[in-house]
């Protein structure tokens, strides 16, 4: 019996970087969070405390700082994530493989009384869209994706027909609301997709099927949303969603001599339903390891 | 010697009430936060746990669902607010006086090929409208607010002239990035304000007047959107702001052999600079308890 | 009609600082986090942007750090605040007010199989140690408190005999769960105690308080709390509590054919109870500014 | 082309449970929160809204609130788990798998001038213990942890020879803080432990690792805890560390005149060290499916 490293990876998290495009008088801003983690002959610094294949990870936050002037700006973050992770994996011979994870928040020009400002903004949305780039010596992977979604549905929602067990107490309803946060990662095929473009059009898709969807389960539209997004978009060969059921309680309001006609719901925290799923192409490529990290935390 | 009862109150907080207006197919929403907390003749329930004035915090939450619906709705929260204190201290000669806040979420239609969805919402925004009742017998104050509304200029704000002590090390700077999350309160004169749009007017002016106030000093910017208030909206006695500095450092890049004209950032977390003011009219009516709570937890 | 700066107050928030005592090889450590605001001759900054008699955050930061080097360490974080707040204010002529905050976090040698370790930590409980010092002029108030003490009792709580009214529809009970988080804020009487010994103790006094009263009312479970501190510890004026009553629901089991004597409890997080109340001596010194801050943030 | 479900699971999540003992006069308390999820025949929910196989999320929560009564308590929450997964898969023909994770929250009595209380406790410590069980078909898995585990040497840690690049800055250090939040996860053989037993031995194995080992690299410590548990406990296969390097940096002195020997630190929040790696057995049997989950949300 011996005992081993198995899977590993380390990095700088959360690398708060804005960048700020002033070629001209009308500023472009970028806001995102960097988390670089690397692979790669890493069995010393375990075993012996042996540094010697240890690209320290101030070195990586220093690289990220550094990219974003050399590259001129950020880009798109799937763009700036593969430009990291090709030069970690390119330039080490010690480093096979990098997993690079961007955050992106949404700014939007302030509306003044003459037009939009130049250089003043404000935080817009509350969804933050996300990428991941995973590369494994010359394969590399684009998972996309957004978190912090949040809709709701004030009538276009059933739910009955499910079993009835001995543990079963909840009454069938032809009307409820449904409320979620929407986590999406999507996985796209190749790494030459027009990001910016395909992630606008991704988010629509998704609110759009959520929008017009009649609702008899959320596992069925978070499938139509799926769907959606894979019927118009090509470049993408898989969604995965993580989305909880947001429950929202029609309050008995019979003890003070009301009705409640659907009117009056308590908006609870905990516990909520957890619906996760992918929907694939049955012809996308293989996802290698797409959506590989090491720990089973989740 | 002796030990007494001090200022107190007591209710139930964050009661998470969405109400649907379903009068038509075209529905609309309104999620909000209601903390009712009440004063009065409480030294029995402190002192020997005699219940007979403690109307129950399970009561006031009740109260609140069941108003929603007599009432048809919450409309502007101020008004739903002051209906609540207005009924808790009506209706109960134990209770004198009465703290009800409320809290409101943002949600806008889903845009979808047919246009706005019917009842499909989405969060929209980042900030939170916020109100505070106070009522002490008779008396009445209305304090109005939002939080989490995050602004950034990518230049147009200086500091320097700031005394150097010995232990100063803060080079004077010309150019910096000037960002914050506002939270605001304003006292309003009077109770009959219409709330809604002097909510809109007031998050403008501010934006406005952070967009192009030439930043001396983020006080001086404070003191700019606090007057630009008050200067245009006669219904409003005083505002106060707490607001952060949210530093953004520019990263050193020369030992890479990069210069960094202002345009690749780190935005740090903590510490923060925390500038807190009160702008006033010199002729405005005594806040009164407008502003009381009972601890000293700020 | 004018429009003119109200109170205020700024500084550095949130300034993390962990401080090693190394003159033995068996290391002490503290870790605190020191919020700094300074009031004074603030027109200038606010209405023209003159800095001059801004001190600037960082400088105020630069302090906590170079102070806790020449006072040989952190000592009782109540000293430390009076420390920092006498130098501002005596430093410097236009700087007349000071209010200096401070959290502190508890650490526990590591147990080995060599007894407790001379340079190793693990961070111990769940709550917070605070205090507030504000200086006016001469004068001075030091306000010490905790947050996140969490506590339950399985039983020996009761509620019942409250008003019943037409929103009425809790039942009595004679057998509950009571939990809350403790957050407590007490003034002492003169800038002397030993605060150590004092914040020990008061947190012994709250506990056994807690465990022992048999409770009728969250609000009488307070008020002894209050004065069992106050009756143990003459150099208390007061001292003010915000308590949430966290409900456990009793989860009906019997569409199960169980009964459920309370036994099994849906521990609930919105809404809840928030009891607050001050509970003072009769013969206290008047408490002056000592809870005094700015806005009406609470 | 045809577009198809991938992996799902759902099921309710964050069920909060306090079990209350009172067979003695001598209460004890277990505090959880469990996230039941289920697999199966859920094609037909996804695709076509038909419910017949989903068993509702608010039964899966009925039953754990049941299960706490009919098993007579919790017990320890890897049996509570493996109880939960093999009813739910054993008692509907579509339910092929679950995944029940639990987490704990730890209690102890509060001591009174008469002993540890009968029915008052207060939360103790800061870390949560975990488990997730999965089950598929007839197989089954435990995996158990704990998070939040948060330790810190001051001094015993040193950091050199690593690669310097062009993007490198960092200097090496002889003697640095090294503090982390312990986050594990360990996969047991087999599903018979002695949980409680195991639980108490890993923890108090990783805190002497982390103590005792003079660090030459974080992942030379995270690589000790891991082989400490694992030579003693031979009922683990392997172990999975996700561990933040939280930085304390020197605070520089110099320009204020004064040294900084180790003794003054900024405790940074981000960026921060991302160390994660898994330790484990060469014999140990395969991990199956006992980390998966769906998504690829880390």
């Amino acid at each position: 019996m011996g005992i081993r490293l198995g899977d590993n990876q380390y990095g700088k998290a959360e690398v708060r970087l804005v960048h700020v495009a002033r070629d001209t008088a009308v500023h472009r801003i970028k806001d995102v969070s960097v988390t670089s983690q690397l692979r790669g002959d890493l069995e010393a610094v375990h075993t012996a405390g042996d540094n010697s294949h240890c690209l320290a990870t101030d070195t990586q936050k220093n690289t990220v700082y550094a990219f974003a002037k050399e590259n001129g700006g950020i880009g798109a973050i799937e763009d700036f994530a593969l430009l990291l992770a090709r030069h970690f994996v390119g330039a080490h011979d010690y480093i096979h493989g990098a997993r690079q994870e961007i955050h992106e928040y949404a700014w939007e020009r302030i509306a003044t009384s003459d037009g939009p400002h130049d250089h003043s903004f404000v935080r817009s949305g509350a969804e933050t869209r996300t990428t991941v780039v995973t590369k494994d010596g010359d394969r590399e992977w684009v998972v996309s994706g957004l978190e912090g979604l949040t809709v709701l549905k004030s009538t276009g929602s059933e739910f009955h027909g499910y079993p009835k067990t001995a543990y079963t107490t909840l009454p069938e309803t032809a009307d409820r609301i449904l409320a979620t946060d929407v986590k999406a990662r999507w996985r796209y095929i190749g790494t030459g997709a027009d990001w910016d473009a395909s992630y606008a059009a991704v988010k629509a898709l998704m609110l759009e099927a959520f929008a017009t969807t009649h609702s008899l389960a959320l596992q069925q539209t978070l499938y139509r949303m799926g769907t959606a997004v894979l019927e118009a978009r090509p470049e993408i060969a898989e969604i995965r969603f993580s989305m909880p059921n947001k429950h929202h309680f029609l309050v008995d309001l019979s003890p003070f001599g009301l009705d409640n006609p659907n009117e009056v719901f308590f908006a609870a925290d905990r516990p909520y339903g957890k619906i996760e799923a992918a929907v694939e192409r049955d012809d996308a490529p293989p996802a290698g390891r797409a959506w590989e990290s090491v720990p089973g935390f989740v």
